[in-house]
């Protein structure tokens, strides 16, 4: 608790907010294409309505432009007094999502909170409200991040429980990490490139070679402004490409339908479970795959994005395996396989005062 | 109370299926392009889960395939027994879904009574759980059907409380009927032509002459095989083409994208609310136009469609009002607006039981 700093709160109507800059410290030092980090600044929020708290959180990988002091702006900017009850979810998210452009995490860490706060109120975990199946959500893949040979031996050794695990590549030790890789394990692994590729005819032959070697997708394989040649990937690469950077909202999908195969859903890319929910219901009906994905975050987010894991192809939802000091007991990683908690709202507790 | 026959009684494991047909009796013979009636047979369901009842109904105006016979058939093949909980929604209705094909009156009985089952679980009325503001509903249409010059002009008198009239159209009488309505009332009109029209030149000229008069859309101008007659028409029509017997199911609405300007939902095409409101989601990231519809129905059906009137862009609700003998007290029309109960699940109770 000592290590939680104190709440700013905001009473507005009959909605109080409260919320407080937390910082995750990482286990390993973690590297992709384009930086390394040990720490992640994240948002907690709280909030309550007629005596009900919900949990939300706001994670800021600093690479994405979003702060704790961005965030911490754009929740001073909030007004909720006019909206009477949280279940005009749809009107109350739309005024949020207008306050400012972007500023998708500090949306998501209300948007998460009323979520928890609606479950709550209807005493229901959410995947429930939402008719969904928790017995069947796909194993999560766990994350290797781009390492030395000797570390990424290590770290593979460690991760022995998970059935499938994602691969950080885009540099040029792609061919060097998976091999190791394989010279290990021979579970299923999705390979991240976070745009590191800028060639697709080497793009479309590290495909070749990926798939040969049990590679089920390639994450970002290019910049997302290459559409053109991106679409010309997707339509020869014998495993599906999946949109991350190059999908960050619902309206994003429609434009990307013969551009990836599928997308990466994340609620601090989306404003949060609302709006993720309908992009994977949307893509669906365009018949494009579902990916459901994390930043380094602490088992609020992470649990209030499992909620939607039974409709999704792939699950990358390690990011609260990747700290040492989570905040919240929520969704649990036994083998490799995702176990929502059966309570209501996203259902965790808070560590630290036992709520 | 005599009017209902007996409850059928099927119990299957947690879940308790009643169901019982009932006809409902019209205030008027109904004309519309293609027939003439005075009744429709319907099916009133109950569906029981630890104690906790959920209404639901099936309606099938003749000419659509369904009937009480057909449907309690379907119902009697229904085998809940292997779900443990109402909650477990996707799978329960994705299994409804493939025990026959088509069925969708059949289907949407079920999935009525279980999202007023649902909705009672958690103790709110289901658009609230949906997210959604009832106080921003459009104002339903109320239809005047085919009919001499006489009988329109005192339909319309009649209907003086309604914002929005619809007019069936599709015989030679159409422009006398406008001529008759607009010599009464400047209300917008609704044109729903039940696929009267077969040459797409004549169709073009009549939606200019409609839109000068104050027609906002055209339902189901031409036969629904006729895509792309259908296609160069909403191409250059003056005002929306909306498509009813040329979109039964979520699946459809992809492929119409450019034949109609949008779509009208009614839950006895489309198996029932689950559905209705990935449609109307479908829909809007297709940037198409919403109609909420309905057969003749109780207010059981008529008021679970209500549930989902808060996104669509026009309501055509006046199922109940058409019929002398409802079984449920549910939405009210006052002065052409609909009025949902703040009652949970979808809110209805039951006149004769007092339930």
């Amino acid at each position: 608790m000592s290590r939680l700093a104190d709440w700013t709160t905001r009473k507005m109507g009959k909605f109080t907010l409260r919320f407080q800059p937390y910082t995750l410290e990482m286990n390993h030092v973690f590297t992709v294409a384009s930086f390394s980090r040990t720490s992640t600044p994240v948002i907690l929020t709280e909030l309550e309505y007629e005596g009900v708290v919900g949990y939300g959180e706001a994670s800021m990988p600093p690479y994405l432009g979003e702060s704790q002091q961005s965030v911490t702006k754009f929740l001073n900017k909030i007004d909720l007094s006019t909206f009477s009850s949280p279940f005009d979810t749809e009107e109350l998210l739309h005024y949020v999502d207008s306050v400012e452009e972007k500023n998708t995490a500090a949306k998501a860490c209300i948007d998460i909170a009323l979520h928890d706060l609606l479950g709550k109120l209807m005493a229901q975990p959410f995947h429930k409200i939402w008719g969904l199946n928790a017995r069947v959500i796909p194993p999560t893949s766990f994350t290797i991040g781009i390492d030395t040979e000797e570390i990424i031996h290590k770290k593979v050794l460690e991760a022995e429980q998970f059935k499938i695990l994602k691969v950080k590549l885009g540099l040029d030790t792609d061919k060097m990490i998976i091999n190791t890789i394989r010279s290990v394990t021979n579970v299923p692994l999705c390979a991240d490139v976070n745009q590191g590729w800028k060639n697709k005819e080497q793009a479309l032959e590290m495909a070749h070679w990926l798939a040969e070697r049990n590679v089920v997708f390639i994450e970002q394989p290019m910049p997302k402004e290459q559409i053109d040649d991106m679409a010309w990937l997707t339509e020869r690469s014998p495993i599906p490409t999946i949109a991350d950077e190059g999908c960050q909202r619902y309206s994003d999908i429609i434009g990307l339908k013969h551009v990836y195969t599928g997308i990466n859903i994340k609620l601090m890319k989306c404003t949060g479970m609302r709006e993720a929910k309908k992009m994977a219901e949307l893509a669906r009906a365009l018949d494009m795959k579902v990916m459901l994905g994390c930043m380094t975050e602490t088992s609020c987010a992470i649990t209030a994005a499992a909620q939607l894991a039974p409709i999704v192809d792939w699950a990358d939802l390690d990011g609260a395996l990747l700290i040492n000091n989570d905040v919240y007991d929520g969704m649990k990683i036994l083998d490799g396989e995702c176990h929502l908690p059966d309570r209501p709202g996203i259902g965790i507790h808070h560590l630290f005062t036992n709520t």
